[in-house]
């Protein structure tokens, strides 16, 4: 293992979010909030020094393998994450460090799930910088990295261990540049929704945050009543900017080199527009009794659906209150999830698409077991290893959201409750039913819980196996080197 | 297609099922219950002469393939399951047909989950008539078809249909061999059973109809309280006879054969032996504060595990009421379900080894690249194409869950009710949780949700691709053929 590479990436990674501290500290100047001002500048401080111990000169070897990359990635986020989380605590905002880990990682891996039961008395600061987590854990902070450090072939590793999705489409052939373009497509977007927000009345502060959270498709927002006391032209803004941080970014890159047609072509942003469109009408009808007129009733589906599957997690009503075919309709639109190579999480249209395709070819084939097809993608054959990999996730997917509800059941909660607060842990989205509802939120759980829940949005986000190669070396780690 | 030898496998059926109506019509003269005895003896007549029309005259290409084996299937059950159900409607027993096929057909998928809110009302041919339906159901009835016509090499096709698990074992080189072979054990455990609930002073009637219902992992019960009023040997004895009839049948010859070392070789078995003690520690730490003694605690958490994973679905307490861990600890061993090759539902533990393996294959895979291993199971190694069925199975599986509990919300019960109601249907296994508990039953919910759980039902028995393709015959009739 080559690990002065990866203490070099650890190390430049604590100093990035040094210089990543420079938002929340601005607003505590804004906001003339002192005490966080220390907090921040310290934590930030103590970032950079120690970042600069762990880094040391750039390695002569700089190349780092497969498994190497997983364990980089992995560790790059726990460490991002409770280094995140020191001012949370140490503030008093989140006194329990559980809770401020909880809150922090729910932050970075965009799940927007929160252990505060009163945000409005959070500082603003500390506001901004959950918000801002969401915005960094998007698209990710090594794909950041990436884009500003050389890395040369390594990149690729820790390219394809953080993001999201069956196959890493690099855009161009250099890691670097793609990794440039990604955050060029995500800051322009970013910064389009916040003049769009600011035009249609909302307050600058909400403005940021929510775009922000909405760009990393999070869910944290800055009131208690969630996304319900925003005007309908906010929340309409909110909706078609959560669809569109849900599309895969390939379809922006098609439309920045001009390629329209190859952009409305792509099956996986069609197939989930479709699956958007049919969720919204399903509810729209379960749902009109509620609101009385179809204007409203529309309104509020196409918030929920679009909030649901990009796994952003706002709330503009409480759906826990819908009939139970929206519930269910809603809970499993948490595990679709969003287009792969976008900021959202979920297993991925694209997988859901491959494998209901080989379920049709299965079929096809006891049918005509002469006529042998392959299944086929965004017009391309499916590789036998593409497929594998899928499999493999999906079940290494279900052992990890059984064994965690089976703890979480611990606590002697209601089963809705626990299976859909793992649910939406695992899956990157945030609020749940009964208990964690959209009104509610997850301080009601044990210290356990609240840790096996952080372990699983941490798995959600990296998509399970960066997480378990590290397991793995942690305890084998005589056996394995 | 060969639809004329798809006729006669029908119509032979139908033959067979009036022969099976003689054990109901026998109950009803034992117990003078002569209405009843009017509606099966007519049925059984009704049965003869269809049969006969249907069947016609054994056509001279007595040749069907893999895709009509798996239309036959399907075909012969829906129409088997019809025609048992004729009774029930008729005798005013369960006088909506809905409610009836419901009945009939959780009785031969061995579900044993009933509309009936009382049983201890119904006529006793009845509930004899329900509970032969398990032992029916449990080996299959187109394996005792098998089993005394001749057939030829059709039969590995309707067997390889009908026979749950992975991949088909014949225990000898010839189908209709191994087709007797199995009926053989079958019957020897039963009769074994049956002395045995006699002898420790279960009375006659309950001890047949328990063990036809333990034999095929059924469920149905002859009195309100399920299991909780028999006495403790009768219940242990259930709870041994339960496991056992969980067991790979493979095993069962290995014994017949006097092969005791590879019978205790054989790792599904292992698994499942394992899966199961595992449950009944963790149950019974989690529910000792109930009964306050070792004995009680272990008994009843013994009895539970082994009827749930068994798919068997009695019950000796209502354990709807223990804590949310064994809760969902039992709705797991649910979906895990019994052996392949066995009388239980279920995913398989099979399927379920050979998917945990191949997740740890991966992982090795990650981190040492150039040191590719197979998977092995039972000594063999796992070819691509058992694994890739495995893989669509699941595939398949979760797509026909979403789609039923969907189907099954539209009734507006709770979350748990839906899902534990699904799980209970489509894994066979007879109770769920809340709304449909041990202790409650599945008459709240509307026909269009029955009709659902039943197609559940079947598929889940079938192992759900005979019910697909059947369906996509019938829709694309022109186009197929």
């Amino acid at each position: 293992m080559n690990l002065k590479m990866m203490r070099y990436i650890v190390g430049a990674l604590v100093q990035i979010e040094a210089a990543l501290f420079m938002i929340p500290i601005l607003t505590a100047v804004v906001y003339r909030e002192w005490g966080c001002l220390q907090v921040f500048g310290a934590t930030a401080l103590f970032c950079l020094a120690a970042g600069w111990l762990v880094r040391g000169k750039r390695p002569e070897n700089a190349m780092i393998f497969s498994s190497e990359g997983y364990t980089t990635v992995a560790l790059c986020w726990i460490v991002m994450s409770i280094v995140g989380a020191i001012p949370l605590c140490v503030s008093g905002a989140f006194p329990n460090p559980f809770d401020a880990l909880f809150e922090i990682v729910s932050g970075f891996t965009t799940t927007g799930a929160t252990v505060s039961t009163d945000v409005e008395a959070l500082p603003r600061s500390i506001l901004m910088w959950r918000s801002f987590s969401h915005w960094i854990g998007g698209m990710g902070v090594l794909v950041f990295m990436l884009a500003i450090l050389p890395m040369g072939a390594t990149g690729m590793y820790l390219m394809k261990a953080e993001s999201p999705g069956p196959s890493v489409g690099k855009l161009v052939p250099r890691v670097r540049s793609t990794a440039k373009l990604l955050y060029v497509i995500y800051f322009f977007l970013t910064v389009l929704q916040m003049i769009l927000m600011i035009l249609f009345g909302c307050p600058a502060f909400d403005s940021i945050n929510l775009t922000f959270a909405t760009a990393g498709t999070g869910g944290f927002s800055v009131l208690n009543s969630g996304c319900a006391d925003y005007n309908t032209a906010e929340q309409i803004i909110l909706t078609v900017f959560m669809i569109l941080f849900g599309v895969n970014f390939n379809v922006y890159f098609l439309i920045y080199c001009k390629k329209w047609k190859e952009a409305l072509r792509c099956e996986e942003a069609r197939a989930y527009l479709g699956i958007i469109a049919a969720a919204i009408v399903m509810i729209s009808f379960n749902i009109y009794h509620i609101f009385g007129n179809i204007g409203e009733t529309v309104l509020h589906a196409a918030f929920q659906v679009a909030s649901i599957i990009t796994t952003t997690g706002f709330a503009s009503v409480d759906f826990d209150l819908w009939p139970e075919f929206s519930r269910e309709i809603l809970l499993l639109l948490m595990f679709i999830g969003a287009c792969a190579g976008s900021t959202g999480g979920g297993i991925k249209v694209s997988r859901i698409v491959i494998m209901a395709k080989s379920v049709l070819k299965e079929l096809a084939y006891i049918l005509h077991p002469r006529n042998v097809r392959k299944v086929r993608f965004e017009g391309k054959v499916v590789e036998h290893d593409t497929m594998r990999s899928i499999y493999v996730f999906m079940v290494a997917y279900l052992i990890i959201f059984v064994i965690s509800i089976l703890i979480v059941s611990l606590d002697n909660f209601d089963g809705v409750t626990n299976f859909s607060a793992v649910a939406s842990a695992f899956n990157n989205v945030g609020p749940g039913l009964n208990q964690v509802g959209p009104i509610r939120n997850f301080s009601l759980f044990s210290n356990l819980s609240k840790l096996v829940l952080t372990f699983d949005m941490l798995a959600g986000r990296l998509e399970i196996f960066p997480m378990l190669i590290l397991l793995l070396k942690i305890r084998g780690r005589k056996r394995w080197n």
